[in-house]
């Protein structure tokens, strides 16, 4: 697209949208550059104030074959809410379409805009004694945690978007740009195609979620953590199981954390304080345990944590090797400076995959081998969810500049190669567990998924935005 | 298709089937007939023993456009698993395709084949110390259960089955019969659309389920029920809201029943007696709680039920008129013995509705009003999950002898119609909550069923079975 054709897309919107819809050119940037990497060119950015502005911007789309990206707040790892460095797609940002509706107490949910962030949503649940209880470390918008379905770190305990989800709203890229809904609240209706779930972990490629009707959870009132440091990899999925048979829903959460990614929030966050005694161990799991429900009827926490791992010390097969317990805000505000920590630990290569749950420790034994052996120069600060088989197996580049650059991108497109192959060829897993589909992993996309989920998805497509004006990926 | 169409069929079939997978013709009649209600003609019933056996029939129809319906447990109530009245339809059976391939006590999670019963599933699990937890009064097959996404009676606790299920294999009416299969047990993955849902609740319109890997829980080691008599209709949702606010997970169910739906239930079942020291009231409540976890981490459970109803007896504005503890089994008696005792009262219209779930009271007494206003012939026997916003909303015509056989059909029709404009209409609800759609509801999806997910449906039936030839729903 040439200057004068962005010029004109400008000017055509102008003309029918409100002034404070339309970006300045000047303060475009922000919304061109991801969150953590990448940068695209868009022929506008436009900030729609209600529904209706945004249909007539898609309406528009649609009728001059204008292609749009939509945008929350921005904060995805794989580059699917910014516009490619064409130049010619219409950026569209969602975040004036923002506000929490309705909130029933008594129906424990509520229907909220796509451009609300998680925290908004929080807070207005919170006067209930309510919560959405996705936890993530961003702060998100709910149309771009519906567009990955993340899942975060109490998963294991509330499920994921796609579980908390009981209607959508969505504008289609057709002509007139028509608005499908489906908010009446029903937890029971199977009177055909639910589908919702077609517009749920698609990145938004087959129409812009505008509106959700999202469950709320009783907001927990007491909670407590441990960290637990097993007696090897391989005993973890049994301290899960011991974990999960005798807690039941009081388990909230069963994160993983290796050394280096232990040592990097340490080493970046210099109001984190060690809580081990002595040298950091090789893996720690950080579990929360919680409950909305009064001492009279679920007991002391911490008490009910140490009745269950009891068996764990076993002499004959510990399967533990310590237990520390303290303030969860602390194990916490650990597990919470991993990502920034690994982020300034050197060049990093990140991964989002998971296995299946048990299959975790082999896997990271293999990877963790594979990388020593053929990638000497990188280390593995991995961390992710053993609850749930989900790994953030990031790998570190800590000298990169020892390298000529012409020959690191070969050594970053060989490891990411080789690391996806043996999640998904070897043990089954994927390669996204929770960060979507963008075009920074678009290539794997086209690496492994298998011929029927593409034909699947390729219908869909081919019906709902056939001129492929939406987005920038391709399933 | 002649008689000789038929025969040739089945010739076709003996050619390249075991011959214990073809029924002979004098034995087709159950298969044929539904559970409760209708009766088709099929032109040959199969019972494949393997999937390669069933791929073979599935490419045979699809080679020679033979149209098919499958069948699990026949236990469905809206015809979808029977053939139509034409005769040329093949009645594909799965229940030899049965067994628990793979237990995975770490994982808790199993592989099981589309065939098997509900009841083995858990026999198999139970091993384990674990369940699949959809509670339901028949016993159908798992692939039964996928195709109509039934939730039961402990939704409110453990879900649906759509919630309870991590991967799918299908088998889609392609010349080849080609198997699309997503069974490695990730509980995260956002690698793109999430294909499993198109197969879920869409009656099996859209290709031949064969295999799922299902969630396991821990089985409850204790429960304990009451039933709760509230003050007036309109104070149930907040009797609702207290016990979810106040026992949380511990909330395994809260079901409601009707005086007419009670009194069925104990005129049919002698073994019955009723719990009410005096009349029957006009509606009562069955509440669950249960629990996996020991005595030292939840309390009694009994006494934390007696706690959070406590304030519902406040002297100002009570929510309860009674409480009746006592044997969990003695309550689900009653509960399991009102569909029978229903079907016993007289001619019965069956509804399978759900509306928002804070709705359920002015839906019912909305409808309750216009039955007694329009058609006075017919009484209230509903009972439903007040839990989740279902309800069973049945009617029984106790004298429909002293009406003519031809004037009673508009009656049916006039009533169905009626009833179900107030629930999708007035109330925003749902025509059919937990049974599916089939040809008995067919013209109801037909009138109800927004375009847009009409047009999606299509889409995808035009890509996966053009031709039509996949069982006898249109969605």
């Amino acid at each position: 697209m040439t200057i004068a054709q962005r010029r004109s897309v400008r000017a055509d919107l102008a003309a029918f949208l409100d002034p404070r819809s339309i970006v300045p050119a000047e303060d475009a940037a922000p919304y061109e550059r991801g969150y953590r990497y990448g940068a695209g060119r868009a022929a506008c950015v436009v900030r729609p104030g209600a529904i209706d502005e945004l249909r007539a911007v898609v309406d528009y789309c649609v009728r001059n074959d204008v292609r749009f990206v939509v945008q929350g707040a921005n904060t995805g790892l794989v580059g699917a809410s910014n516009p490619d460095d064409r130049g010619d797609q219409l950026l569209v940002n969602l975040d004036r379409l923002a506000g929490v509706e309705d909130i029933d107490p008594l129906d424990r949910s509520a229907v909220v805009l796509a451009g609300t962030r998680l925290s908004k949503v929080n807070e207005a649940a919170r006067v209930h004694g309510l919560c959405f209880p996705i936890d993530l470390g961003a702060d998100p918008t709910i149309g771009g945690m519906i567009a990955t379905n993340t899942g975060g770190s109490r998963m294991l305990r509330f499920g994921d978007v796609r579980d908390n989800l009981l209607g959508l709203e969505v504008v289609l890229a057709d002509t007139g740009a028509s608005a499908i809904s489906n908010l009446s609240g029903l937890r029971k209706d199977n009177s055909g195609l639910d589908w919702k779930h077609l517009f749920v972990g698609t990145g938004g490629t087959f129409g812009v979620v505008t509106r959700a009707r999202v469950k709320l959870h009783t907001l927990p009132t007491r909670t407590t953590s441990a960290l637990i440091v097993p007696q090897t990899q391989e005993d973890i999925p049994q301290i899960v199981f011991l974990l999960e048979a005798g807690l039941g829903d009081l388990l909230h959460a069963c994160e993983g954390m290796s050394r280096n990614a232990m040592r990097a929030a340490f080493r970046h966050n210099s109001s984190l304080r060690s809580p081990f005694a002595d040298d950091i161990p090789p893996y720690a799991l950080l579990v929360e345990v919680g409950t909305s429900l009064p001492e009279g009827i679920v007991a002391d926490l911490d008490a009910a944590l140490a009745d269950v791992l009891a068996p764990a010390f076993s002499d004959t097969a510990p399967l533990i090797k310590d237990v520390l317990v303290g303030r969860s805000e602390d194990f916490w505000a650990i597990r919470h400076s991993i990502s920034d920590g690994v982020a300034r630990s050197g060049l990093v290569i990140a991964f989002d995959i998971s296995v299946k749950r048990p299959e975790l420790p082999a896997f990271r034994a293999a990877a963790t081998r594979m990388i020593a052996r053929d990638f000497p120069m990188l280390d593995v600060y991995d961390f992710g969810h053993c609850g749930d088989g989900g790994d953030h197996f990031n790998l570190v580049w800590s000298d990169p500049e020892r390298t000529p650059e012409a020959e690191r991108r070969p050594v970053i497109d060989a490891v990411r190669r080789q690391l996806y192959d043996l999640v998904v060829r070897d043990f089954g897993g994927t390669f996204s567990a929770e960060h979507g589909v963008g075009p920074s992993n678009q290539e794997f996309y086209d690496r492994y998924t298998p011929e029927a989920q593409r034909m699947l998805s390729s219908l869909l497509k081919e019906g709902l935005d056939a001129h492929g004006l939406i987005g920038n990926i391709r399933l």
